[in-house]
């Protein structure tokens, strides 16, 4: 089998082996319907139970407060349409880099009456402080801004928002999806009120994660029925993609700052390679996640380079994966001021566990070639004109 | 490993070997976003359409009516919730038997303007012609009504009902998930426009299902944000649990008809065994699925059998498992017009692949040792009385 190197962990990472391990037991003799009163039930029940205290204790949670849903898009959801079922039509702010699965609920929620602002960034993709405040004198009842970006790895300053939240009133969420298990995550110690999370960023399966909420705040379930999760998620629980999670977190939050500070240094060994060709990285000032290079050459098409490196033998993005299917350039970047024809050129690499310095050697050689090729291509066709 | 019998296939089955096979390719060194523009996207994508292909093959629909979600309660407030909220509040008819995951979104729609009506099931939890007539005469805009209901195993006639509701002007929804495997399932000629099919109950894993819909239906999205499954379900998809679906769906409808002799054979053994007992069965004069078997003795508690049995070695099931967790006498039964007291007693046996005829014979054995003991017991707290 061709196996390229894979440069996409941003997308979603492979299981890993003991994660796996763990999984099988539940895909196998074991096997019971939590709610089911007999041995196969209850064993299922402890099952859950444990990998909820796991998920809590990983991102300094309360057991009670953590409600699996079906993956990260679901918990988003969640909170922005069942935090706001609950109240009266008000106003809801998200910062203007939000995934799509913010920003589409959020459109749904102006069709019944709210009122949706989306927060403007600076050119480092960082919460706008004037218009953070100018929302916050508006009085809105919730707020979602994500802790990383999934294609800038930025990180917002996420304490001083949800002291901030808290003192206007209104309930701050948190997309963490990307945050975890690459930088450290509190929700406690963070003070935002609800958190979403997601197994398959972290090398635990697709089709599981949370939403982590603080009990104060009124949820009406998406998936209402058989009255599971504290009657906020129903549904049969998903015993082996939920144990395989909370292992997953588990081993993710014990390893963040080693593996976190040897992500960073095969990064600056990807931007250090790329710097003498005018690359632009963007968020390059800001804080981000340790694993993430996002950068355009002028000149070049995103799109065009995702397909020759991928013959090549590199799997990368030319921006989020869930958007890959619109050509159309990053939101992101336009809502940090790139004109489009630099955004057009960006390119995702992400890293992770599996990543060596050789993988990363080797990319920076077939980008370099590849740039040189493709720029000279773009040379020949402006001369023909 | 202590391993009871296991009598409750209607709550959950164990993963079939091939299946899980199936599933284990996409846990270990296959993944990717099916998002995603390189090689590991492509396979993951194509996967997906395979299984796509292989669940509508499966019960008769074309490839692009399947949405996938993550189970049965997602699919079928996905229709309920989804169909109305691009609809002006109506009417909504649901028979007086569907699972929460049906009444608990009725329940919402509700709160959000919509009429609902409870259509009434006669003491063999069919509906009831009457009361169905009536409904129809109201023009109601939505009706979902289940195919084989989880606690008595009762079949509705579907295309009587489907041709009746097209000719009013109504959707009809049905949820096939107790249906799927256990006799033949038909989206085409069953005439419904929505149908809502569950991994777990077919040999395939947790946390996969599908809303098979006519696409003249509009739905909104429960899930938004990247647009997968035709904007209909966001979320990256869960390839493992959605190739496992579509190869369990593929085998059991290709064994369908023997494995439905054979279970009906076994039911009746089972039920030939009690029948001196003076137990009353449920449906028993209905069309029934040919796994299932409900009956109550009077005067026994269903929660005492089943936690009796269950240390005698035996996995059964007091009511439908999602409410077993509320001790109330089955709504499903009370509907049918039976007393609360034998409700009480209900005990429900449902048989699966793995079942064997030493299995049911020795149920038998435990059951009526259990009744005698029982029987005594409250005979003699009567006499101290």
């Amino acid at each position: 089998m061709f196996t390229p190197v894979y440069l996409d962990w941003n997308a979603t990472t492979p299981l890993e082996p003991a994660v796996r391990e763990a999984m099988l037991a539940w895909l196998g003799e074991r096997h019971g319907n939590a709610s089911s009163r007999h041995e196969y039930g209850r064993q299922a029940r402890a099952a859950i139970d444990e990998a909820r205290a796991r998920v809590a204790a990983a991102v300094g949670a309360h057991a009670t407060e953590v409600v699996f849903t079906s993956g990260g898009s679901e918990a988003n959801n969640l909170f922005i349409k069942g935090a706001a079922a609950c109240l009266k039509p008000g106003l809801l702010g998200i910062s203007a880099i939000e995934h799509p699965c913010v920003r589409e609920p959020a459109r749904q929620l102006r069709r019944r009456g709210w009122a949706v602002h989306e927060i403007a960034v600076d050119e480092a993709g960082r919460i706008d402080r004037d218009d953070w405040l100018a929302l916050l004198e508006r009085r809105p009842a919730l707020l979602s801004v994500m802790l990383a970006n999934n294609e800038t790895g930025v990180l917002q300053d996420i304490e001083v928002l949800a002291l901030e939240a808290q003192r206007a009133g209104a309930w701050l969420h948190t997309d963490a999806v990307q945050a975890l298990g690459k930088v450290g995550v509190n929700f406690r110690s963070s003070g935002v009120h609800a958190m979403t999370l997601s197994g398959h960023k972290i090398g635990g399966p697709l089709g599981v994660g949370a939403l982590v909420v603080d009990k104060r705040i009124e949820i009406e379930p998406l998936i209402a029925g058989g009255g599971q999760e504290r009657g906020l998620r129903s549904g049969t629980e998903n015993v082996a993609a939920i144990v395989a999670f909370g292992l997953a977190c588990e081993l993710a939050s014990a390893r963040v700052e080693d593996e976190s500070r040897r992500l960073a240094k095969l990064r600056a060994l990807l931007e250090t390679g790329l710097r003498d060709l005018d690359v632009v990285v963007f968020s390059e000032r800001a804080e981000r996640l340790p694993n993430t290079s996002y950068f355009a050459l002028e000149g070049l098409d995103g799109e065009t380079l995702v397909a020759r490196l991928d013959r090549a033998g590199f799997a990368c993005a030319s921006g989020s994966a869930c958007s890959s299917a619109h050509p159309e350039p990053s939101p992101t970047l336009l809502a940090m001021g790139v004109t489009p024809e630099v955004a057009r050129g960006a390119l995702r690499v992400s890293l992770g566990r599996g990543t060596t310095e050789n993988d990363i050697n080797r990319f920076v050689a077939a980008y370099r070639q590849l740039a040189g090729e493709l720029k000279n291509l773009t040379a020949m066709a402006v001369a023909v004109r």
